[in-house]
């Protein structure tokens, strides 16, 4: 009775879940587990296992994201939450949770166990906090919060979590963990100048989506900072950002300016902090693997 | 940063989770670790730890659950899906999981770990079952393995992981787990009895709800195999169960005949094989509280 329970599984869900994990998206949390984890010489058994792991994680919040935010396509295709009812996305959200838990509590390993459950209160308290709080804040100091809870934290579990599997000392394994942060900082910057400028297509929501639901980031912060004077900044900054023609309006605005470069520039010095903290470890396939991932991060889709 | 990411809960968060943590319930889930635990003679730390962290785990299931069942009273108060939306609920139930997995870590134990992972998954697995396939499904079998799912694999885990803690061998971890499984059984069945011939202001839901919605528990089962002949057994073996009015009769006919105490006679044999796994422990206060609270189970709100 017992393994039937465990292993039993349901055709929905398992067409469900087969959509989920091969819809693509870019694997960049267990690519940065698997080069990490290779740089130090790490069993490569228990890397394909926190990979999983990580990326199971990764895939059951995008799961509830989608509920959250009412998404009907997520990486060009219909979301769960577009064909299911919201019963069945919970549930499938909290299968990869559950699978997730397993695939880490497999690694044998507390601390790393004790990091994973951490990242994941970090980031359902980012999205909390998204829901309750954010909408219409124009403030780095809050931006940096929430991409960080929302982003950089599971970035920096990977690569910390991976030198933890091949027991690094502390100093090696907060190496690590800063190149996961800088990354992971940068890959949301650069997701977020997307949202205004990326090619439609490719990003697989309207542009300007982020600001049309209150949501500040980086391009709009620097262009408040910039043109404190203009009236759709001041309307933002009073609160309306439900008015949507002043907010298309302000996203036009943003595109055109010099507000993208900037926020480039500052996903580039996340990047450039990353690579940093490769310069200690010695030359190797991972190690330029490493390098090329996070300049990858920058180039794409631009 | 980190520590605000961590620490910093909202306010309608932190009023929301008072109210689900002090709205009461049994708390039998922390009453069998603790003192299975203390017969054990475990860390008290740690069960305080492990007790909160099953306790945090079956909470968020309960959120989970009254969004997927559309509830708007649980334990006769107002569920927080009545109250807030349906995004909100999901990720106080997330909030809850990621807590609940923190908790267990703090007990650096790996086996126990994966034994809690393990269960949310069949918890969730569970779940999906119900959700998916279960309906109008007449059959013991298929009774048994969604009431492990649902509630005896949590109480199994309860008592298992609190002999863990204590470093038990493994035939003493299987006594305690049996002891576990037995007790969660037998209170799931005396739940389903009280759906038909509860308190309906104790219960807080309306009685019936479970054959309302399909869900064909053991009463309905001993019913329909000693009146394989009522029309409205054979309606429901057909697949009706959404016919309100035939459902309600079917109610009324469940609940006036001897199904009802088949099921509670059921229920006490599962208890008495939990009181027989207690057996071989020698007398003392937590094995006596152990007896009480595996008898009291079959006399709640009788």
């Amino acid at each position: 009775m017992r393994a039937q329970a465990e292993t039993g599984t349901h055709l929905d869900l398992r067409l469900a879940l087969d959509q989920l994990l091969a819809a693509g998206g870019k694997r960049v949390r267990p690519t940065i587990v698997l080069l990490a984890g290779g740089m130090l010489g790490a069993d490569p058994d228990k890397l394909v296992t926190l990979g999983a792991a990580v990326e199971m994680l990764h895939t059951a919040t995008l799961v509830h994201d989608d509920l959250i935010d009412r998404a009907l396509l997520r990486r060009g295709m219909p979301t769960l939450n577009a064909k299911w009812s919201p019963a069945a996305t919970v549930l499938t959200g909290d299968f990869l949770f559950a699978r997730a838990a397993q695939l880490a509590s497999d690694i044998d390993n507390v601390a790393l166990m004790k990091k994973f459950a951490e990242t994941l209160g970090i980031i359902v308290n980012g999205e909390l906090t998204q829901l309750f709080a954010a909408r219409g804040v124009i403030s780095r100091e809050n931006y940096y919060e929430r991409i960080f809870a929302k982003t950089a934290s599971l970035f920096e579990m990977s690569a910390l979590s991976a030198s933890m599997v091949s027991g690094e000392d502390e100093a090696t394994q907060d190496t690590l963990r800063i190149y996961g942060y800088e990354v992971g900082m940068a890959f949301q910057i650069v997701d977020d100048v997307l949202d205004f400028c990326g090619d439609q297509d490719t990003v697989g929501k309207p542009l300007g989506s982020d600001l049309l639901q209150g949501l500040v980031t980086l391009p709009a912060i620097f262009y408040a900072e910039q043109y404190p004077a203009d009236p759709d900044v001041k309307l933002l900054r009073q609160g309306n950002w439900q008015d949507r023609e002043c907010m298309l309006r302000l996203v036009a605005s943003i595109r055109s300016s010099d507000a993208i470069q900037a926020s480039l520039d500052e996903a580039a010095a996340h990047i450039e902090r990353a690579l940093e903290a490769l310069e200690p470890f010695p030359i190797s396939v991972e190690r330029e693997a490493l390098i090329d991932l996070a300049r990858y991060i920058l180039d794409r889709n631009i």
